[in-house]
């Protein structure tokens, strides 16, 4: 077997594929996607039995309980991904909006089209779960899709795309636009990232190391974010019930996502007033806290931050706080060490509220709002394939609309060039 | 010397200034271009005399005389420079609108607002003339910008890059958001391609050989297009008159340009009635012809294209002629031999130009037009600084949007999330 040779043949086909999806119609892509919700929920005992084979082998290698959780097919995880395929089909298909058309001096009619990308690479790790939302997504909007997720997860995910190809096909749709990666080898992965004329769009999906391993070996364009290092900024002035309201919900309601907050920067004029209460608030919560010194000289018992602070991601139960002068040392705190993910102020103050909204070009960026709500579900994007740091392409929350592009389309009645 | 740290520290410095020119107003942007312009006009003889020296050393080098062509800095492309950066001045600004605004059901209050990149960094060949063009489109969208021309226009690039620093440091604007790499090595191109926590965007504009030289060697998104294959499709029915005349304007109003047509692709109903007149008038225009088996049955002493021929581009008075079954075929052979470009179809009939407009996922379609106007000028798009044939951020020709990306704004008034 020539593994090179495999992939490459295996994306052609799935480009194939997609040229045929891209031109079907939204009633049969819905019709496509129901079906794979129906036929998920019939199969479940076969996606267990085919589960149990990773489940046990997960068992043998010693993987974490909370490991054996994410790979686990419960009957609630599969019917999520049969509830997620039929919200997916509710949604507006992006594909053949035409977003506006201008005429020019010489009567040409021009306007711009939303198309689908082609074809995405979707690398992950062991949720199988993903597989549906990934086949979901890319196939309402138009795109065939090759799906690479971790090896422990394998037979899971062989299994959910057995079910999800004899869906495909009761349809139009050839079956071929979502596959699998049928190999376990690292090197598959290589050889993925090289169909830079086959794949348009790479979303890695997992920790630091698989995204920057990614990032370092594809050729085609990769969206990414590395991490979240949100912050909450406290201005001079600020309602201190609500912002301790939305640092205890940004740190609090779920540290291990990268909307959490990790940092809170407080104005050096409602420092002595806002901590005290608001730092206990958060140790009651269970928090820990590392401090700046000014921090430190106003509540007793604080970890004193080290620089390495300020740039975490803890995902965990612990805040970095600093005082800071004012909005501009705020600003410049976020411009070297954020992350360009989502940071929101609390103010009264309507010139400060404008000028933070103006001044960070972070992905998101909120007044008097938890960093929680940084997700394109309850943004209202529809639904989260991935969000991006980077400012190419897309920016933040990326749904339905990120996996489409623009082509211009022109209508003439015989012009020519002078 | 360490040219991998001088290049990095540049890059860095781009950046911080690139910051501050984000948060510049238009009125301040616009009044620095209008500088830039006068500055240009004022140092003419400066610049020719920096550019002699260019001039001198590609003589002495044996260079040809279209090159040198290209790199004279001449009266007319010195007054060129300046009208182009008035121009842009007079363009909308694009940083700072907000497409559009949304409610969510918490009343939060979500909206879309246009930003600059941050840095972009543009590769390019002989031409001084893109330094100011750049400079300015980067300057007017908000972004810092690291300037890398050929180094046969070496001192040109640098001369033309003092004049306009001069004109910046009339304003608040930090001269620093306009950079000339400094360096002729060629290793001073993948030390720049490396700066990826710095520069957000490369444009390579230059012959095939150096846009694939940068998207082997680039860790920073890059934004290209290879070649400009473009088909010209003349449908069953079509007014051969109008045919006729777009045919010749596609392929010799200007044969050395990208949106140029290389390909006329014939439906067989119409091919016996169309051809023979339409190759003569080719030919009286100076076009070498190469035909399929059926264009050469039907007209007499064409040259028997091969294989070679439809994936060509020629930029030349050569084009490739094939008679099809049909608008399935035509797609087809596009999807096969295409470049992504532009492709045009000329028909009477309301069906296939729809068809033909939904099918081709090309970056530009048209009905009914010559490929020429495949531009950003052309187009209503202000101006342009490249066009892209990838379908990520950009696709067709990029103007001062294509230089910015949105960030999510989010108005709240103390929302957490349950």
């Amino acid at each position: 077997m020539n593994l090179e040779k495999e992939i490459k043949e295996l994306a052609v086909a799935v480009k194939a594929a997609a040229r045929v999806l891209a031109a079907t119609a939204t009633t049969e892509k819905n019709r496509a996607l129901l079906a794979m919700a129906e036929n998920l929920r019939r199969q479940r005992e076969f996606l267990q039995e085919r589960n149990r084979i990773d489940l046990d082998q997960a068992a043998a290698n010693g993987l974490s309980a909370a490991m054996i959780d994410r790979l686990t097919l419960s009957d609630l995880v599969i019917e999520g991904m049969a509830a997620g395929l039929e919200e997916i089909a509710a949604f507006p298909d992006p594909v053949g909006e035409i977003e506006r058309m201008w005429q020019r001096p010489n009567r040409l009619k021009i306007g711009k089209m939303r198309i689908p990308l082609g074809v995405v690479g979707m690398i992950y790790e062991s949720r199988p779960n993903v597989t549906a939302d990934a086949a979901g997504l890319c196939l309402k909007s138009g795109n065939g899709v090759i799906l690479r997720g971790g090896s422990e997860a394998f037979h899971s995910n062989m299994a959910v795309l057995k079910v999800l190809h004899e869906a495909l096909a009761t349809t139009t749709i050839p079956p071929a636009v979502v596959q699998v990666v049928p190999f376990t080898e690292r090197k598959a992965i290589n050889y993925l990232l090289a169909c830079e004329d086959e794949i348009d769009l790479i979303i890695p999906r997992g920790g630091e190391g698989l995204i920057r391993f990614v990032v370092a070996h594809s050729r085609i364009p990769v969206i990414k974010h590395y991490k979240g290092v949100c912050h909450v900024y406290v201005d001079a002035g600020a309602d201190q019930e609500m912002a301790r309201r939305i640092v205890i919900n940004a740190k609090t309601q779920r540290p291990g996502v990268c909307n959490a907050a990790e940092t809170l920067l407080v104005n050096q004029e409602i420092a002595a007033a806002f901590l005290p209460r608001m730092l206990a608030e958060l140790k009651a919560a269970g928090v820990e806290i590392r401090g700046c010194a000014r921090t430190c000289a106003l509540v007793a018992d604080i970890m004193p931050a080290t620089d390495a602070d300020w740039a975490a991601e803890y995902l965990d139960l612990i805040i970095a706080v600093k005082v800071v002068d004012d909005l501009a040392a705020a600003v410049s705190h976020i411009a070297q060490y954020g992350s360009d993910h989502t940071e929101t102020i609390v103010t009264r103050d309507y010139q400060r509220a404008q000028e933070f909204l103006q001044r960070i070009n972070s992905s998101v960026v909120m007044v008097n709002a938890s960093t929680r709500f940084s997700d394109g579900g309850q943004m209202g994007l529809g639904a989260e394939i991935g969000i991006s740091t980077t400012k190419l392409h897309a920016y933040g929350p990326m749904g339905l609309e990120g996996l489409t592009t623009t082509k211009y389309i022109i209508y003439g009645d015989g012009q020519i060039r002078e």
